[in-house]
């Protein structure tokens, strides 16, 4: 949520803040804006609205520098205003700032420097901190010039020692031309080391156009850049030795390409990221799988008698997916919890629990913070995320990364997918672990192997047909999404992405639930999309599907190639491949999102920004 | 689901039969019909649509005789038609037949007896049960005097012999005045022996108003009524000794009185229907609770390391709460399933785990297929219901009855809120086992018992305020309900309520899931109905209204008295008392019940019947 940038090098600044901006807008898309130091003074253009709204601002005010801070805007408290836009700047204009995370002794702070004269015109958090730093600076003496301090610097880190609550800042100073002062505290921000010149973001994607080495900062730490060279120090003035990472994915990995949307591209190179995804995770006589990242070894993760899933949104989906398959073929105990309630829940733990979380980000900040109350308690945690070196892959005892490359759009697509492939993998290397025999986990390694092509067969085969059944479909308002076992969850999926980005109303339930009490909203006006691949229960599917057209409401069936329908129950049928039962949410999610982009797009909706949402949720 | 009413005695039988169906309308009513035997013929009058659509039509046939059957129906099969509607006759004019449940070997049955020449004029699966009852009789050649067998009894129990699936079923014979032939496989039927006549129900609500003497029929066995005396055998033939009962509530309990709808009724009945469920389940030291029917010593209870609750619908939301409660003062690891789902998912289960089954009327078909399995594991199942002599309270191992009295309005409002009083009533039995103090436990108990007068505060000051609000927020479409920890169930509860009553698309979340998807349907045209109560998490909550409110969503904030909230955040406000957190699901729910009924009046709508449901789901 919101997205930060800076720049200092020999560019003028302003058009690759803005660069920077557009490639983080996913974040946040209130309001954006830039600040620019040049001739002494700090010049800012900030706007409500997209980014291009700041682009035509930005014209006007002919930006010329080579050192800059930039930021995009998901509001949580104060309106969507221009005076609410970041950066703010200091009320003797000596400082702008950028800030994403919460300031929670923010009035406190407003009343003592009003008392000082200093004066606000926002509503924000932001622009008290930006004042304690100026009146800090203007109450610091000049440090001596053999001391290796800077007056700058230490306004910074005397201000954020009075701050309660979570950050990334960045910071500009009239003084200090070519510099940045920048801190974070469960607030991610990286530093792009480029060719004389450095980019800060809060996101590896707006500064991977530029370099792919990159510093992740850490808690706690602070960042100064000066022209030519960067320091790294704790609030506690503890020095840091900089560890220069590389992003493996280039620009291409988050750009459009031919495609139209993010989400599209996103869907469609599923059968290349999931390839990614299991890469190098199959034993060498192909029966199971292995993770080298979990820092357990197959003795100690016998000892371990449940697993606890966290996770939030989608990721809270892909937890019940890979419950149901550890729980069926591992037959260990796993429970799902959601992450925001876990923290506060104190739930009471069996001494041989082992923890997972799952975030695409790595940054979602209940996850994180469900992570560490799990730490707190003295118990192991690993992750499966997306991001390198984020907050979650740096504080988890291990994990799994996804390499699936960027997750752009804001409905997520591939990480979703790749989520439950590695949740399926995991429940084979749990259950050859313990119950599964050899030929079994042979087959069940096969099926995973299989899954690029089954996706791709989808796409191939179901795309057109899906986008035809979303022109018929898109002008509901209320849609229901029914299944059982281990596609309940991607009813619940299906739902979500379809709320998400088209607005409709969209509920998912366990199908057999929907007559107690869900039915009641079933009519001509709410469609059903129900999950009826072949199996033990089809019968029992078919019965709810046909509790649904006996009132009336329209049936999108998704089943299995071969499945046969009494006539009048189902109005549409889209077809998946026959498929091994541990593969079948994945492959029985494509054609939900498939739908969900389409009907978007069919209303007109904004599929990669839809309103009120932001990628990668770092407030509580 | 469906109800099947019968009559046998003194009295003209349809004006018995109408008043039984209407008081079993809440059970199923697309269609009605009844069936009375007069002059050797038997006649059937039956109607689509609510049972005073029948009333009409009955008037027309002019009903004399005093032996009768009736049913209300919910379509499973077949569309909603007078043809499709029960009673069902004989291709040969011999039979008349009423059923519930599902025979699914029908579409086999239909072709053997077509081929004998028997006729068909409906699309039901009981048409062909009614005519291999005829087919029976005809073969069946007729006993000897003295041999105590009937050949209309044999000829349905041999037609049962190859019945798979499940009923309930009630038959008249042309040849057989003062007769009724009953037997039932997992749907409930009870025969009430009254004054010179007996009356024939699926549901006690049907005949209190004749008799409160009651025999329950089990599983397996057939009830065979003659002129001035009854029978019970079982499908293999032994003779069963009836069992008489007292229904424990009159018919007042189950009458409208001043009311306007029964669900107005149970809920202003709260205060009284709570002081039922905890009367007499305190300790003498008045610092726990106990319950005489767990069948399970303290020194047993101590042994279990887990306990799984299941349940449908509301019920499942009040396994909810009492998970919360339990985890949270117990310090015991709860799971909850769907009950629909455990049946099918064989679930991996830790050795010393404790069952527990939630189901007002005792007859949801998922929650007794779920209890089966369950036991079928070797697992002990109590059940907390509401209904004695239901088929759950007699299978399952022991348990608590709720006492609320007969529950009629199709949404649960007294049941709930008394499901989730004993949960915390059983929280506090068992925290005072592993972890609670005397002292504690003596608070504890103190709150629950002033629950009733909590309840009756809210009622007093709340209603005609909540009243008011519902009539501004009436006229929208969707609404979210928003809670964390122990009423993030409530919140569920809130939205199934209003779902189920008023057709709006209401969704429940937990508060701080709300940014993670859901928050993308919030705008002037979707309000939130937020639980804010005091304490720890307060100011978490607050964040998510302001995110809310931030996005033009209209709130509807229910808190504690004496809680402030920032201008602007909350749209309207409704207090709640002070009170013990363990009893603050019970107090939360008063609201949200209040606000669902007002809103569903508002609209028009028949709170009592809402559209395709039933009360008690007896299908799968």
């Amino acid at each position: 949520m919101c997205g930060i940038v800076g720049y200092v090098g020999k560019q003028k600044a302003a058009a690759i803040l803005i660069e920077g901006l557009k490639r983080l807008e996913y974040r946040g898309y209130d309001s954006a804006g830039i600040a620019v130091l040049q001739g002494g003074q700090i010049d800012i253009a900030k706007k409500t609205g997209r980014v291009e709204n700041l682009v035509k601002e930005a014209a006007r005010h002919r930006f010329t520098g080579t050192t800059g801070i930039g930021h995009t805007r998901w509001a949580t408290h104060g309106g969507v205003t221009d005076a609410n836009a970041h950066p703010h700047a200091s009320s003797d204009g000596k400082f702008a700032l950028i800030h994403n995370g919460v300031i929670e002794n923010y009035s406190g702070m407003k009343k003592f420097l009003a008392g000082k004269g200093y004066a606000f015109s926002s509503e924000t958090d932001t622009e008290a901190l930006c004042n304690l730093i100026a009146y800090h600076y203007a109450k610091e003496p000049e440090p001596a010039p053999d001391s290796g301090k800077s007056r700058f610097f230490e306004s910074v880190r005397r201000a954020l020692m009075h701050v309660e609550g979570t950050y990334g800042i960045a910071a500009l100073c009239t003084d200090c031309p070519g510099e940045i002062v920048a801190a974070r505290k469960a607030s991610p921000l990286v530093l792009g080391v480029g060719d004389q010149e450095y980019i800060l973001a809060s996101d590896v994607a707006a500064l991977v156009s530029r370099t792919q080495n990159v510093v992740y900062l850490k808690d706690g730490e602070l960042l100064h850049i000066t022209p030519g060279e960067f320091s790294i120090i704790t609030q506690n003035e503890e020095d840091v030795d900089p560890v220069v990472d590389t992003v493996s994915w280039n620009i291409e990995a988050a750009s459009l390409g031919d495609y139209k949307h993010y989400m599209e591209k996103e869907i469609f190179e599923q059968p290349a990221a999931l390839e990614n995804s299991m890469r190098g995770r199959f034993s060498e006589d192909g029966s199971t799988a292995n993770f080298g990242g979990l820092n357990l070894t197959a003795a100690e993760l016998r000892q371990v008698d449940r697993i606890v899933f966290l996770g939030c949104g989608t990721a809270w989906h892909a937890c019940l997916v890979t419950e149901h398959l550890i729980e069926r073929y591992a037959r260990l105990p796993v429970e799902v919890e959601y992450a925001s309630e876990f923290r506060y829940r104190n739930t009471p733990l069996d001494r041989n629990t082992l923890f997972f979380v799952l975030s695409q980000s790595g940054e979602t900040i209940d996850t994180l913070g469900a992570l560490r109350e799990a730490k707190r308690k003295g118990y192991k945690v690993l992750a499966i995320n997306n991001t390198v070196g984020s907050s979650i892959a740096r504080e988890s005892d291990g994990g799994i990364y996804q390499h699936v490359g960027p997750e752009i759009g804001v409905a997520s697509t591939k990480a979703f997918t790749s989520q439950i492939l590695i949740g399926a993998m995991l429940a084979l290397y749990i259950a050859r672990m313990r119950d599964m025999s050899y030929n079994d986990g042979l087959a069940y390694a096969q099926a995973i192997k299989s899954v690029p092509d089954l996706v791709r067969r989808v796409l191939e085969t179901q795309a057109a047909h899906i986008r035809d059944i979303a022109k018929r479909y898109a002008h509901y308002q209320d849609m229901l999404f029914l299944g059982r076992l281990s596609l309940f969850p991607i009813a619940l999926e299906g739902a979500l992405k379809l709320k998400e980005i088209s607005y409709i109303h969209a509920e998912g339930y366990p199908a057999a639930e929907m007559k107690h009490g869900p039915i009641a909203l079933v009519s001509e006006k709410c469609p059903a999309v129900f999950f009826a691949p072949k199996g033990e229960i089809f019968n029992k599917l078919v019965s709810s599907i046909q509790e649904i057209k006996a009132r009336k409401g329209k049936t999108i069936v998704i089943t299995t190639e071969g499945c046969e329908f009494p006539p009048g129950v189902a109005d549409e049928i889209i077809h998946l491949p026959d498929c091994h039962e541990a593969v079948l949410p994945v492959i029985a999610t494509i054609p939900v999102q498939l739908l969900s982009y389409h009907i978007a797009l069919e209303r007109g909706c904004d599929v990669d920004k839809p309103r009120n949402l932001a990628k990668s949720v770092t407030v509580e």
